[in-house]
């Protein structure tokens, strides 16, 4: 992508409002750009970034047999009704809405009774059994205060898969596969070093849910762990029982801010029960199928990143979720039309500040704002050694490659 | 993608509410599951033509200089109001919703006010223009009624594009250009044998607008063409002025029913003004920028291609938009053995239909409803002969092909 094509610029500045660091360098570096609070459009940079966390997360559930579907926004009250969570009491976040032809709508918060309600259609026997369906699907919740950036939407991203099952054994079985597909999904993200699974409250059905938390200062939950992390919990089941269950003391625990970044939950019948999602095992008996549910915020976890990563120049990518993997950066007559030739070349990795009009300091400011892991420099300087200036964003750290090396790394 | 594990299935009849088409063909093959009139989910054989159309637009806007974002569906009244359209006797398809914390919010049935409003933060030169930005993204438009399956929404996708530009002569050139592209993009889906560009109503500032209309007998709109479709317009335009503009007469032309899948649109002054975006030019005056919007409804697309083809006995994609080229039919031990073999190598093109407790006569009904470019039956037959039966969806032509030679066309 060249620069000087793309109508975002970057701005010295965030706006007043934007009191979130992750909310005020994704803005300045060009990446979001905010509707209101919680609400946030996604530019090319920022729209590149969310593809590439979707593309993981899609990768590491297709490999588990999980299946993509995307259902509606627009929320029939019907199945929420027999759950009873169309009420504003139950569920305190909803956008509701009215139909001209009559009849109140909802906008989806979370998707459990529709897809439950659409199974309908296609389970009906144990051969169709086990199932795994997940989207990627905008969510709409009408929070009373959204001031953490793109970390609290009250619209956002999400992936949502659902499990079901025969038993509680494959359940849990799948249960522990997406455990890892969410370990493997953390790591290739950038996340996996401060990522830990946490116990949580459960509901109806399970004891615990459990929920992924990245150690972060302006996280909204409280974290508690041992020593060496084999043990975390959320402040909300930080008590004797779930101690004694846990097998560790009070005093040995310590406290940590941290951002939930996913959850996954044994549901059992929660859902289908009420909705009446059924199948008929090998003695033609009619069950109630188990369910398992899996969320991971796409947006909070860009927002996570752009969060804990960033430093006082400006945000700092992971390699895997980074827009570009390059940030070229042309100086001089000879630096540009050699930059022309290497950007020719890898035109989908580079991100290439070809701005003529524009100062080599604020390129280089340009650069660490926007935060790709590698800052290539090509200038007289540089060419007089045959070389590009490589500059790794996370480190500072800088070095001359020959320019027939520069994509090596 | 393996029939045994996809948890959609092939429905002998559709539901009784569903009288189009295209929803009732694209709901018993499984690509769609309808929440109510109008609002429909995606299931991973639907999710995989809506993602084959967007890539095609994508590459047709990417190649004429086009930047890809994602606006938000919540609108902040504020930019509506200043162009009048927040109001309900105004644009009546308005979804309405409430923030808790105070405020009535919109469900965006377009983007063009959020979207001027956005590109203030951006334009401020005449250096920054022009400028082509667009997205895919869910509209909401509170049709009073709505069935036509997918092909009128209450909620579906769009992509919208929207250009500006310091000059008059600058936005006719890129419309131009658009033009050019909308007819690649038509031609590549399928549909360019029967895809016309029509003149329609214009606005305030353009005499005229323009709408792709596909001939399509269940269509919405009338089209008036002369013989060789070298004139082609709207209904709403048939007047002695835009016949004398167009130089036709009245009883030259054929009237034909057809399904608008696209529009065009100089908007000119229409949104820019009302909202302030403006651009300092060379003189350093200051000068409201030119606008087009450019628009492609790729769900309803999906609903033209899916109606205008199909036959009595299912669905009938263009290679370009169907979810797998190939559906792949194992019949027997040794046909499956070998189809797993075949598959294992292209999976990505396949729709195996792998089920060991089905009928062949019913393997190839579903072949039939679900509408891929090519089957490919390996039985005992056709191995004798070291074969595969390769028969075309579209002609319904059969023959055998050597093993080796089955992705050679």
């Amino acid at each position: 992508m060249r620069m000087s094509h793309t109508f975002t610029k970057t701005l010295r500045n965030a706006p007043k409002d934007e009191t979130a660091k992750n909310g005020a360098y994704l803005t300045r570096a060009g990446y979001v750009h905010k509707e209101m609070a919680g609400v946030y459009d996604y530019l090319p940079l920022g729209l590149r970034v969310i593809e590439k966390i979707k593309g993981i997360v899609r990768e590491e559930l297709n490999a588990i047999g999980c299946e993509e579907v995307l259902m509606s926004a627009l929320q029939n009250p019907e199945p929420w009704e027999k759950t009873g969570r169309f009420s504003d009491q139950e569920v305190d976040i909803w956008f509701k809405t009215e139909l001209s032809a009559g009849g109140e709508l909802g906008l989806a918060p979370t998707h459990e009774e529709p897809m439950v309600n659409m199974l309908k259609s296609y389970i009906s026997s144990y051969k169709d059994l086990p199932l795994y369906v997940y989207q990627f699907q905008t969510k709409f919740r009408n929070e009373l205060r959204a001031k953490s950036g793109i970390l609290r939407g009250r619209e956002f991203l999400m992936k949502d898969l659902y499990s079901f099952h025969t038993s509680e054994e494959d359940l849990d079985k799948f249960y522990a596969e997406v455990e890892k597909a969410y370990a493997r999904i953390y790591e290739r993200v950038g996340l996996g070093d401060d990522t830990y699974e946490t116990f949580a409250s459960g509901g109806i059905f399970s004891k615990y849910s459990h929920e992924y938390q990245t150690l972060l200062p302006v996280g909204e939950d409280t974290i508690y762990h041992n020593k060496d992390y084999s043990v975390v919990l959320n402040k909300e089941v930080l008590n004797d029982e779930t101690l004694a269950d846990l097998g560790v003391k009070r005093e040995d625990l310590l406290e940590e801010t941290a951002a939930e970044v996913g959850n996954i939950f044994k549901l059992k019948f929660k859902y289908s029960e009420p909705l009446g999602l059924k199948f008929s095992d090998e003695n033609n008996e009619q069950k109630t199928v188990y369910m398992g549910c899996y969320g991971i915020g796409i947006s909070r976890v860009m927002g996570v990143i752009a969060e804990k990563f960033a430093d006082d120049k400006g945000l700092v990518w992971p390699e895997a979720v980074a827009p570009f993997k390059y940030h070229l950066v042309a100086i001089g007559d000879s630096g540009t039309k050699k930059a022309e030739e290497i950007y020719a070349l890898h035109s989908d990795e580079i991100l290439f500040d070809d701005r003529g009009n524009v100062r080599p300091g604020e390129k280089f400011a340009d650069a660490e704002l926007i935060g790709l892991p590698y800052r290539i420099v090509i200038s007289d300087k540089t060419l007089a050694e045959d070389s590009a200036e490589i500059t790794v964003r996370a480190t500072g750290e800088s070095r001359l490659v020959a320019l027939d090396k520069i994509f090596n790394n």
